[in-house]
């Protein structure tokens, strides 16, 4: 692996070039971006030229592409036949099953790789990048096609994530997609619905007046990009979905117990696994 | 106000004295709390002495319940006739109206002004105790009947709360008890269900090796403790009920407009509450 290129280069992107430094990589880091990103990705030491994805597409071992679902999907159809041959092209994409499905036709099972780390915060852009934003973070990797899950897929990039610090789980992209439909993605839809009808009561101001810490917690999420959400609801809607009506139905369950017993239970299972989602960290 | 006592030197309790020093206030503080709590107390400057609450209530011109609601209850009993003539009793308790009831029936609707500072953080204890812990945050203060909501309570503690740098909002315990129950006490049920329940799934271990940095956020609230918490439902049953039904439909339309259009408006809207929730912080 002598270049690595990297389509999109914001937090991930660019956070994944310093990573790569930071671990070691000698080869050529090139970035594919708007003229103003590539000069800050540079200052920053994250990349250490802008290209074309023509020219990436022709020179790179590695194509990183760590941009929104809906742009990986356009830059996946301008690759189909473009790519120097034995290149793997993996992502950071949010949702996989869309993803795969289209890499695979574009480039066959050999070319691409899907991927997520998860990983951000809440600055964005590569200002806000870090060498040290992979570490102990879990980074997925789906194999688009099913003969390819009993082996590891690609040694190389695999032995890189692991320099970088994260954490590789290999699953198939529609475990992928159910896993973070409730890990991630109901929790936004909680968030947003919970800050949304809040903010349409009448009685708003008089709730904001009493919020304590809790309420920020809650409604963090809620400030995330619809441009971000707008592709990982169009392309995960349908287990987004099914997450929703599980939830309901175990909403339900809680009103039932506070009304005719008593939450503790509830409580210290919620508690175990909060403590566990704070560990896993 | 010459002497301050405080029930209860916890985070709120301990934050409340240091405070107080801190604004100016020259009087005595004591404490009641167990003998270690005290010793810890004293050590930071938060009280000048540990005492009864017999003798707090002989001694004190302003007492402070900062202790779980159903202590606070059962501490208002204790105080029935026991106060110095004059005395003003208020309290830090989750809920308001069973509080105020209690309190109007044991020390008159002159004798207690119910209280809800929106402070915390997620160490508890003396130890974690800070002067400015109140500072731009709301603090509610309930009058207890209807004709005291008219006319300022207790010019004298509102000039103190002002003092530590509390935001006051004056209002009926009811009033509190509907508001903190959409705030606060809705936010903690949909953390606590939404751990118990992923940490209820066979395929919890997938969730948790796939879990991004959002259901950190999500989860937090679920640590709470459930003896603060008991106390809470036991009280404010009825509205946290309420609140769970009408967010219950709220969820029942998102899951619809995810399904047949758009969530573009609902992101917006609730990114937009959301900011205004810590920009009020």
């Amino acid at each position: 692996m002598n270049t690595v290129a990297i389509a999109g280069v914001g937090l991930i992107g660019g956070s994944f070039g310093l990573a790569l430094r930071a671990a070691g990589f000698g080869g050529r880091i090139v970035g594919v971006s708007r003229p103003g990103t590539v000069r800050k990705a540079m200052d920053r030491g994250a990349i250490d030229a802008g290209v074309s994805l023509e020219e990436a597409a022709a020179e790179a071992d590695l194509l990183f592409l760590s941009q929104p679902v809906s742009i990986i999907l356009e830059t996946l159809e301008k690759l189909g036949g473009k790519l120097k041959p034995g290149a793997l092209v993996t992502d950071a994409g949010s949702t996989k099953r869309r993803i795969c499905e289209c890499g695979v036709k574009q480039l066959g099972a050999g070319g691409f790789l899907g991927g997520h780390p998860m990983a951000g915060k809440e600055t964005t852009g590569v200002e806000a990048a870090e060498a040290e934003l992979f570490r102990g973070r879990p980074w997925l990797v789906t194999p688009c096609v099913a003969e390819n899950m009993g082996s590891a897929p690609s040694p190389e990039l695999l032995m890189w994530l692991k320099r970088i610090g994260a954490r590789t789980v290999i699953c198939t992209p529609e475990d992928h997609d159910r896993w973070v439909a409730r890990s991630s993605h109901l929790p936004q839809m909680l968030s947003t619905t919970l800050a949304e009808w809040l903010g349409g009561r009448e009685d708003r101001e008089a709730i904001l007046g009493a919020a304590g810490p809790g309420l920020g917690s809650m409604t963090r999420l809620a400030q995330s990009s619809w441009e971000i959400w707008r592709d990982i609801l169009a392309t995960n809607g349908d287990y987004i979905a099914e997450a929703l009506r599980e939830f309901h139905a175990e909403l339900d369950q809680t009103t039932g117990t506070l009304a005719s017993g008593s939450l503790e239970a509830t409580f210290h299972a919620g508690a175990d696994f909060a403590a566990r989602v704070r560990k896993g960290k």
